[in-house]
């Protein structure tokens, strides 16, 4: 599936009238197991990011680079629809434009640029979130628009400023963003539907949201156009408890059987690396040899 | 602790009389937490490699390039003492001489080279195995030794024709190996105690062994000089397991609530992400706010 | 102008009746001032990859992932349209269908694989010419025409065995590989129209020239259906030469004033670095101030 | 000769009484010709790093990623003690450890952090210098050192604001960035000798100098502490003549032949490469045969 085919079918699950759960992937593997699961769209985070690159707290570390690169390992292992949440764009509207150009390569659906300032400034605590105006980031969103080249990708504009400038600011920036063309708004945490329902009527567009609280249904988010709920990022924790449960189990002298009751069989661990494909090349293109496994 | 330090330490461990079994760690992640867990040395292998940079078998699809990529992020990411098997040195003994000085840089403690034709040439099954001549692989090892820098850089050869050259002529490489100069040799499926004994008399050297047969002691193996024995990947495997679970649950509606008890919590999450020590260093280096939490 | 376009228009170069010189390129300085000098069309080479990545000769050092970034980097600055020499496709068939897939990505209008043995063979010297099999090739071309992703991009196989083969056999592999269903043939190192003649009439391709005799003319070389004929890298080459006269100066203590006449003027370099619009973006989406120069 | 080694050298360049004008290099190839031009040290900037991967300005577009992979280019082609003007330090303190990180595994002697606001800020012109305060730039530093893991590595803080701040804030910020430990400081564009000497005696540190007026004599400088003066970068913007002239040479249809005279020859071209040393070893690893050339 091309790229332009995976930005076409993100497009039309925003066309629709469903909220969807993406799944949250970080690297090859997990979009890989993500997607024989039956997830279509899929969700790339800056801090899913930082994490499997640098094993890093989510403070803005990575380099675009580093986000693109694994954004590229990503798409090559996975047909997903590839949401990226792509913090503030690496630095000013420029740098914004940069960040759509090689996100747009590795093969992203959807790029989210957020309005808060990043990496945090001097003299400020690691969880304070101050936000660049209004107009700013309006900018910013309109160099990232520039900067496209499939118009299938779709750049969404996110709010994460709900918490710290209450929602009459947030609604007015949701005018303003959707203003420039942006054709989704990314909704950071609300904490009620009043608030989803509000950032959707002022920006006409369908909405990502993240964190919100459990007690709000899928069908009421759906009813007020949100298109895609994240609910956090469970398959990289799982992925980390097992494998604290496994290398302390080594630790302590764990032998290879006695663990195999919870690791991937063998057949299992085929299936994620394709391997059978693999096979079926090889019998294609090296001379007709079958090799019997891989 | 410095590459060399690390190196050092992998030689007092090769110096010693113990058999050691290593963490087997593929991204910076599995390595903090392997750490974490007490492992001081860590295999990184061309297998693993290729798995979580392709999702592809290991049938040298990887190149040098991001196998000494992740070797890197590795390294910044712990203090292990990394072994890594680098295949073949991805090409003739020139091809070597580089993969010798792209992982040295990347962080390696031991890179082992080994003696099969990659990738599988023209008309032979994936499975098949080929060796290059003793010569051929005693040249390749003289490259990589002459393309080491830092002397406490281990290079080991590894012998990968047991089961299709037999006993005698794998102790004649052994010991034309050993005679290049390098200071290990990894010796793959030996079937019994008397090929791991052959092959350390021959040598000389110590020895790494994998996938040795279960029957075979540790105390054994450490009494004719295996000082590394890998038992296989089963972090990587107990990591894709979990990830199974995990996405076949959100598939199926699962809610974030429900999978609490199959994640790591947000403290070992921050555990893992030494968010401690990055907000020592915000507060020490940022203007003196103590952030309550990354 | 998208990937597919560049793909297209060199498409149509090729469907046309001229024998075009492309601009012999290397990295996005080379690329953009090639596009400026009127080029449309431009060859990437794995020799001049290795020289710039590696200031190494062409002997295979380089790795699939140095020679695909390199590439990306030249598409990103420039519009050019991208013929990639790439040696042997890093490997064998499947390794093939990787080089394609990545060299697809960085942007490339079409990729050349050659029939050669890479690298040089253990007891070889490095200026001797192996092939590998008819079959083999035909195997490998199959395998990178079935990892193409975008319709437009070309796939060619190069014919590297003139000299140690003769005309005959040489004829009877660019059979071969038509059948396949490339659409282009390399001849490499022609020596009369005759072999240019056969190869084109045995092919039913348009051909890819490289090193021919300056005595035989781009008229009569298009006669036979070669539409890209290169003359060798000496972009590279002069750019050397103006490094080395420079270098020498300024280790005399030579003073910038003195080398003014012998480098680019300020007035230049902007237009290289593409300077204008840069400031045009930043008076556009940074808050409307004109920057006077950058 | 190792990392640690090149910096020792720089080291003494340091502690002695001369000032050197060092080689601007940007890539392996200019850095191997600068080294064969007898130069010991060399400025990889991030001016000259932005044109040659993105041929783009210097606004702050390039990533450190990209930085620290084109310096580890140019450390493996090379043995030349290399001085990094890296800018910012890509973004705040915490940023900054990591540039400190990856420079000096690519190899760095000498890593320059600068005291300017990057990127650009909204509505600011793109020549506008804005300066972050004296306190957070003394934090940025002492996070710098803390982040070297080679004593031998040198860190400098650049003073970029002589002509928005004048003299006496300049010497004040002198002052403190000594303070921290940093063992150089980096003065752009001084306007007399006054300046100089009172950055030098108010730090009580080596300087590194850019841009001085060409009436400064470099026995004046060294007078004042002045170690390394920096005269622009001529070899880029030589190389970039070269290439203009070639291409619209060969857009003309120059032919190889007319265009021998000013392209370095065949000789030349294996000299930068060092093809005799590959030639050698291949003669020495690979079986003995001795190639003629390559």
């Amino acid at each position: 599936m091309t790229h332009t085919e995976r930005r076409q079918r993100l497009r039309r699950l925003f066309a629709g009238s469903q909220c969807l759960i993406p799944a949250s992937v970080y690297d090859p593997i997990s979009a890989r197991i993500a997607e024989s699961a039956g997830f279509e769209a899929a969700l790339f985070s800056g801090s899913a990011a930082s994490a499997v690159t640098l094993a890093a707290p989510d403070i803005n570390l990575l380099t675009l680079s580093e986000l693109a690169a694994q954004a590229a390992r990503i798409s090559r292992a996975s047909t997903l629809s590839l949401v990226i949440d792509a913090d503030h764009g690496y630095g000013n509207a420029l740098n914004a434009m940069r960040t759509v150009q090689e996100l747009e390569w590795a093969g992203a659906a959807l790029i989210s640029l957020e309005d808060t300032v990043i990496p945090v400034p001097y003299g400020r605590a690691l969880t304070d979130v101050d936000l660049i105006s209004q107009e700013e980031m309006a900018g910013k969103l309109r160099a990232a628009l520039s900067a496209r080249e499939d118009p299938a990708l779709m750049i969404a504009g996110r709010l994460s400023g709900l918490a710290v400038e209450g929602l009459e600011r947030t609604v007015a920036r949701a005018r303003a963003y959707a203003a420039t063309g942006v054709e989704a708004i990314f909704l950071l945490k609300p904490t009620g539907l009043a608030q989803i329902q509000a950032v959707h009527e002022a920006s006409g567009l369908p909405l990502i949201v993240a964190l919100a609280p459990p007690a709000i249904s899928r069908t009421d988010m759906a009813r007020f156009g949100v298109r895609v709920a994240s609910q956090g990022h469970q398959p990289l924790a799982a992925s980390i408890k097992a494998l604290q449960e496994t290398y302390a189990a080594l630790a302590r002298g764990a032998t290879a059987e006695e663990l195999k009751g919870s690791i991937a069989s063998h057949d299992d661990m085929r299936k994620v690396m394709r391997s059978e494909e693999y096979r079926k090349w090889h019998a294609e293109f090296m001379g007709g040899k079958q090799p019997p496994n891989i």
